[in-house]
């Protein structure tokens, strides 16, 4: 049984008001659904939505055939935050302080010692070798699936120090909106990121809708063996490759084997991934995200020592790449919980 | 106008004769097209579509998710023929002949001068490493597109010394008829192949319908540069990778990060890559194929030196493992033209 409040409307009611609230209701979500990237506002969205009309129209001389729709996205910046660290650094660092106990011998040895004191920056500076040695080092011996194990674990509790936000939780909105768009539109969305490769397939599928056949990153060798009668993949303390900079568009030539027609990106890291897209033949898109919002999320470019942008803002306008800002061009920076 | 010769039926007849010609017709071809693997008879057809009804049937304990289904095959001898020598190794010969004009030095040099004598067995006995350099060497300086031009232009071209064939007219039939029914019921199919990576793409997509990011193989480094303003992939002298036994299940966690649920090979080259498949939980399959067919194509096993099958042969009951037979269960070896 109902009970209406005063001034409720009631049964009856002629059908038609019915059927044209029901319509209006229908239209208006229908609408909502229909409008790509609601986070966005602005130029860069238009270029998107304009390059996506033109690619998926059958007979336009732009036209792409839905097997070359390959659209990249760099990670770190990208895809999820990356200040005032690397999340994956984050993870190293908190792998290196769990296994410090049997290791007295750190806290007089570089780079451990600044490592274990949450120097990382220092560390980078004095031997960035040296640093991307131990991380190695601290994974070496692992099988694939504890490694994995471990990253699940950790992604599933360690906060970041500064939002106190799931790293997972951490991602952006519009930027999940354009990977769905993007795969309505028939592209096929990949990561191509200077972070490991295990490492990012491990949430890639559950946060970002990227299967981890669609990751490409950076890699430590491994190896095959079979262990008291059980195969296993082991990884080595030896780095396979480092999937950064002119490392990019060998990792998308090794992996992909075709030369994408969309690259997204934010730092100069990005810049080879975005120059080896943009320059084929026919239509093509590059985007760089602009961390130009130091309220809601971080505001860096030319002088950080992360994520680094100078060369990709110098030269956008003369390349044709969009430059997304993200202070005036995003409604939103994060999901909402 | 039509002339009819005497004897052939003419209309007018009633029209049921017509529907129920038509209707026989119709349910002959209905059931041709529904019949899969037509190619193949014996337990192995048997045993694959047994696996496949279990592993797609909902709610079944076997079944297994359409992420999940991972099939990889190898190449050379599982999916088109190796003898009497890798098809590659043909390419590579080819391409040093054609280059030994600018190298008279090469008539004095090993392993050059057995090569180019043909005595390619010769040369890998002796040092196999030499052979893999001097094919490295071939190609270090090209461009990714310049090799795949090169590789285009000689599939379209070059003969099978014993059959006269196209190469890409030796791939298996019965086996383009398993790539086929497995994506039809939404296995992803792969090629995990000792064979270069970059040679395979080339030809990948049109024969086998297997798309190039779905190509795992043997690679050189590459690198990028920009020369003259236009960016370009080189192809480096250094090895990068080789994919074969237990490289095969390294290759396979780099570049699909899944373990597959389905390996297909012929030799001991691909016995770690079945038991990376067939080890792993849930339903698994593994099928080898036996070359037996000295009439149709090639008999050999044990004593070969291409495409050795000793190890897989003596373990395949044990591991659960189906061996086909070419000569008893194959119904067509080649595809008819």
């Amino acid at each position: 049984m109902y009970h209406y409040a005063a001034g409720v409307p009631r049964w009856p009611r002629p059908l038609g008001f019915y059927s044209l609230t029901l319509l209006l209701l229908f239209s208006v979500f229908a609408r909502a659904a229909d409008e790509p990237l609601p986070s966005w506002q602005g130029s860069a969205r238009q270029a998107v939505m304009d390059f996506v009309q033109r690619a998926t129209t059958q007979g336009s001389a732009d036209f792409i055939s839905p097997a070359d729709r390959v659209a990249v996205f760099d990670n770190d910046g990208t895809l999820w935050s990356e200040q005032p660290l690397y999340f994956q650094a984050f993870f190293a660092l908190d792998r290196l302080q769990k296994l410090a106990p049997d290791h007295p011998e750190w806290k007089n040895t570089e780079p451990y010692a600044s490592m274990l004191q949450g120097k990382l920056s220092d560390a980078l500076k004095a031997d960035e070798h040296a640093v991307l040695r131990v991380v190695a080092e601290m994974h070496a011996g692992m099988t694939a699936t504890e490694f994995s194990a471990e990253v699940a674990q950790w992604l599933a509790t360690a906060k970041h120090p500064v939002s106190g936000r799931l790293y997972t939780e951490m991602v952006y909105q519009p930027m999940l909106e354009l990977l769905v768009y993007l795969r309505q539109n028939h592209f096929k969305t990949y990561i191509v990121s200077g972070g490991g490769i295990d490492f990012l397939r491990v949430f890639s599928q559950q946060v970002y809708g990227i299967p981890p056949e669609q990751v490409v990153g950076s890699s430590l060798k491994a190896k095959y063996v079979v262990q008291d009668g059980v195969p296993q993949i082991i990884k080595l303390a030896e780095l396979n490759f480092v999937d950064d900079k002119e490392g990019k568009p060998v990792g998308i030539h090794q992996h992909i084997g075709k030369r994408p027609v969309f690259a997204a990106g934010n730092s100069d890291g990005d810049f080879q991934m975005l120059e080896w897209t943009t320059s084929g033949e026919g239509l093509r898109f590059g985007l760089l995200v602009h961390h130009d919002d130091k309220k809601r999320e971080y505001a860096y470019d030319r002088d950080s020592s992360i994520g680094t942008l100078a060369r990709g803002l110098d030269e956008a306008q003369q390349r044709g790449w969009s430059v997304v800002s993200m202070k005036k061009e995003w409604k939103t920076i994060y999901p909402s919980n």
